[in-house]
């Protein structure tokens, strides 16, 4: 256990990410205090059944009084409220952070309504499972994943050095980068994922020529990979899609396109535009095991099931 | 071990499917004499070093020399130049089977160059990994999978019901339809899934924003996720979109409606559409999950990479 870097941490929204960091929190002893708040109360007493903090309130102001680092952890709808909340409460030297998937949105919600802007450094952890809740959480959640953080033009340089220190304490990679180019590379990598997911999802369920029970008893030949990222939060995954717009658009406009084109080759069928197609797609793969960013072994090393 | 159902059992194509069904039969002792034939030299070297079978023969037609089960193993694309090299040298109380993830089309290639159209019963087990080749197969691959026999409108109950039995020791649960439904249902089950997995891999590699380092980097935000299903062998993939086009197009034509209107909701910002979607999505993998077709940890419990 090394020195707590915070004597205060405030958690708001204590879901899967919330929980996650303070689980982590705890286990490294990275505060001497962890503040936990929800606006649920199930999910408040949950916490608490579940240990995860040290104080647990369901007002915002109350949480944050003495913290030295605040981190959001609410749906990126929500990001504007919070702030709001929690802004008359907040000590001259917070440091405010958050999670959420979407970045140059969460800016324009929380930006105007903190007192110190230049301690305002918005992250995103890339990590996660398709549970949610305080009981889905779990400490090494970040380990060997990035964290991307985006400062804005008036973030401080110390600031963001700590909040690095404790996304690096948490287990991460930490990257930084715009929050605009943050949506363009998360659209792809993330956001439309899940729109094809829960789209082809709701397709299969839809069909009359074959029945629910067909699709799930030969969901192995690969539509069950689909279900897990369609079991994702729907409050969650609405709101990553209303505030990222532009930029899951543009990347479903490529896919729509790039789709039309194997359309076209199967309908024609061009058997060498498939081939090509199906062929330069593998080293991607290998790339990202490679990366350490996915295991080697076949099937996800889902034997069991 | 239990009695042997055959004495010699001949497999075409020593890929992943053949190469996990030789070594299956062999731990079970289903057949006296495994006889293995690939028209690939390299495969077939390699199919002999890890002692997949009895006898190795590059020659369909020795291969099936006193074979009382013939399973052809390879792309659906060959399925006719199979059944044209195997015909003249079948014994007349052989059985003939395969591994094909299309039917009807692999019935309307194989049926007419068969002596005894009675005795064939095409079949496809729902089971598989995103690799490919003699080493890639395990006798494992089929328990609590469903493999799904097509019979045609010539197949004799008795081959029937020997098939049957043949598959239920390999491991897998029988079911049985009709060559023309099984490919409506695995068109939404296996070979959309596919194809969109394909083609969304292609996309990120394509993009001018986005570099490939940063799709790699950031890839477990779900993108990772279809990097296996496009990682699967070329060739088979390609001959499936070949031979099951009219099935693939229809479902992708619902795909790509459902996928409009969904567009369609972001574009307008309506929330309630989108997480209506994203709710009733859910239930489905509940219902995989409970038929024991997927394991219920979250992320495919996948947590070390
Ligand atoms: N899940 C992932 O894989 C993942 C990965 C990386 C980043 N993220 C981001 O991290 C954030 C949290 O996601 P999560 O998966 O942890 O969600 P979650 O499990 O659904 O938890 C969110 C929690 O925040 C609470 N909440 C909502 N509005 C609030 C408010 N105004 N004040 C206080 N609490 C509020 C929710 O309560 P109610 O239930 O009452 O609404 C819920 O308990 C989101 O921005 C998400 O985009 C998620
Ligand atoms: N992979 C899956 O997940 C899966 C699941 C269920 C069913 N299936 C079906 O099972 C069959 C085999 O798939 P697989 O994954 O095992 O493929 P694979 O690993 O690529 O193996 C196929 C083997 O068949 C050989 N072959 C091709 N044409 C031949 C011919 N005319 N005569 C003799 N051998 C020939 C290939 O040799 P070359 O390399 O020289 O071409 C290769 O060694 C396919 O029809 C596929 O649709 C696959």
């Amino acid at each position: 256990m090394a020195d707590p870097l915070f004597r205060r941490v405030a958690i708001i929204g204590i879901g899967l990410i919330g929980s996650s960091i303070a689980r982590k929190v705890m286990k490294e002893g990275l505060a001497e205090e962890i503040a936990i708040c929800d606006r649920g109360a199930a999910a408040l007493a949950e916490a608490r059944e579940l240990g995860l903090g040290h104080v647990y309130e369901e007002n915002p102001g109350d949480a944050v009084k003495g913290a030295g680092l605040v981190v959001s952890c609410v749906p990126v709808g929500a990001a504007g409220d919070v702030a709001v909340s929690i802004a008359p409460w907040l000590e001259p030297d917070a440091l405010v952070t958050d999670t959420g998937s979407v970045k140059a949105s969460v800016v324009r919600q929380m930006l105007p309504h903190l007192p110190d802007a230049s301690r305002f450094v918005p992250a995103h952890p890339v990590a996660g499972t398709e549970n949610s809740g305080p009981s889905a959480g779990f400490a090494d959640l970040f380990e060997n994943r990035w964290c991307i953080l985006t400062p804005t033009r008036e973030t401080d340089l110390r600031a963001l050095d700590r909040v690095s220190e404790f996304w690096r304490r948490l287990g991460a990679d930490v990257e930084t980068m715009t929050p605009e180019h943050h949506d363009l590379v998360l659209a792809i990598t993330s956001h439309l994922p899940h729109l094809i997911a829960y789209n082809i999802v709701g397709t299969a369920d839809d069909l009359e020529e074959v029945t629910q029970s067909e699709v799930i008893k030969f969901s192995a030949g690969g539509f069950r990979d689909f279900t897990r990222l369609a079991a994702s939060d729907p409050t969650m995954w609405r709101d990553v899609f209303l505030h990222n717009r532009e930029a899951v658009l543009e990347a479903l406009g490529r896919f729509s396109e790039d789709l039309a084109a194997l359309q076209r080759a199967i309908r024609w069928s061009d058997g060498t535009t498939l081939f090509d197609t199906f062929t330069r797609t593998r080293a991607i793969r290998r790339g990202i095991i490679d990366a350490g960013q996915e295991i080697a072994e076949p099937d996800f090393g889902r034997r069991a099931a």
